[in-house]
């Protein structure tokens, strides 16, 4: 799993997918859905799977459930090595008690939201919200990814506070996750941030530019449609193929027309032939017919 | 606690605080200072507490700390029909936990927030969450007040989705509570919709004018510390009194200059001298010295 780039080891890199949860009718997770969805992605070149973020629908699940579903995929055969698990909520003892039990099932790797509930806080305020779940979690084989995504999160993760969380933990804080989308922000952490922590972008429309800033990889929602082609694209990162790019951001852009998640859902329902990848947990809603025959007929993929 | 108001039963009227929090040292919650202030707030006539709302940090405790919370308080006397308790949570199961947790220990009326996570989610999604909560707590006691505060949950929970909800659960959907501080829209519902529901705005400096329209009362954050204030307001209602109310009025702009939470913990601080008032959880931040003697020295109360 790990490489060494300039002088540090680097544990996140590549194309990483950020899986999504398959449901039942009855909105528990299918876990063999789940397990056979994360093979065949790291088969055809993801380095690693993102379990449990927001396209996972992560939040929408008790911390009972999340811990139930790791449990349930790594006893279905999915090395936790394989894993990086969203595990930042609201409150600290959740924050806590989910990190704790990734570790305990043998994963190293989380991705950390801050508190998403209040706005306008203070870098003071989400520095203390990391710290004092890291300092509670105690254990120093803990690999902390911050999670960047200000449009839903509504919380700003500055430089100032990146910087700062990595002084204060070290190889702790092993890298970020930026989702936001804004490239001079993202260009500036590659730039100041890269040879310290692993610089992962939210999407592979931005993974060619980032990967040349000194990202490490991309984490990558439409991975759960398109895994291949975006491993393809990042293979070819020093020398690209223009076409190649064009094409793997013609398929995203489609999928952007529509909500995220139950958009991919609806492509995998009709790829597989398996109706059960529609389902989705409230407040998101499964994609109207209309909209996914007009979703699959813009696709070429 | 009820009165008959144009045909129905009102069952929030007045004026109710969302009461703070108060936490020891270590975070935990101080149930002792917290079942005291609670008294005095009924005392100063309050008619009713919001206990585990947003002034109250709920989104910061475990669902199994507000369980706690919740039982030590009814446990050191207070009482279940003066409690309105937030249970909304971004998970379906933890929403109908803590809905389900309330009734059991005598709490009828639930402030219930829509899943905050997600974003830009449609009518039909928001109208699935909170429907598919109600059916599955299954109680027709339950009273919910819908939690209208998009600037945090980052929700709009539209006039035809109220409808919507109150024509398919009746007397269930009780009210609603908005803090979105925006009058045109506070106004439209009043208009709308306070014959079938209670409408509650979150902030007094509203109140008179809603009032007017058709609400019910207010729940107020600022009662913390001016409940007696909020109070005479309220029963001047027919008969306002310019100068009460701009005295009012003065006092809440003074907390709005300050992150809310800490800025009404550090008054409680001083002015009881008991400096255990200050403790908020991350993501929030304590008051400064220098903004607490500044907001201090602003108020007259």
């Amino acid at each position: 799993m790990a490489q060494v780039t300039q002088g540090r080891e680097r544990l996140a890199t590549g194309v990483i997918a950020a899986v999504l949860t398959p449901l039942r009718a009855d909105g528990s997770a299918d876990i063999a859905l789940l397990a056979a969805h994360c093979r065949a992605l790291l088969t055809q070149g993801c380095t690693a799977i993102v379990l449990l973020g927001t396209t996972g629908e992560a939040n929408s699940f008790t911390t009972g459930e999340r811990q139930t579903i790791l449990e349930q995929l790594v006893g279905l055969g999915v090395s936790p090595a394989d894993l990086i698990v969203g595990t930042g909520c609201c409150a600290h003892g959740d924050t806590v008690a989910l990190t704790r039990h990734a570790l305990s099932m043998g994963v190293q790797r989380v991705l950390m939201l801050p508190p998403f509930y209040y706005k306008k806080v203070t870098d003071d305020g989400i520095f203390a919200s990391f710290a004092t779940a890291i300092d509670a979690v105690g254990d120093p084989a803990l690999r902390v990814y911050l999670y960047l995504i200000p449009q839903l999160s509504g919380v700003e993760i500055s430089p100032a506070l990146i910087e700062r969380l990595s002084q204060a933990y070290g190889v702790r804080i092993a890298g970020l996750k930026d989702s936001s989308g804004n490239w001079p922000a993202i260009e500036q952490l590659c730039r100041t941030l890269s040879e310290r922590i692993d610089v992962l972008v939210g999407s592979e429309t931005l993974l060619l530019r980032a990967m040349q800033a000194g990202a490490t990889g991309c984490v990558s929602a439409t991975a759960n449609v398109n895994a291949a082609g975006i491993v393809a694209l990042y293979r070819s990162w020093r020398a690209p193929d223009a076409d190649l790019e064009a094409k793997i951001n013609a398929t995203r852009a489609v999928f952007e027309r529509y909500p995220v998640v139950p958009g991919l859902k609806a492509f995998l329902a009709s790829s597989t032939g398996n109706a059960r990848w529609n389902n989705v947990r409230p407040p998101l809603c499964p994609l109207s017919g209309a909209d996914s025959m007009s979703l699959l007929g813009s696709l070429h993929l």
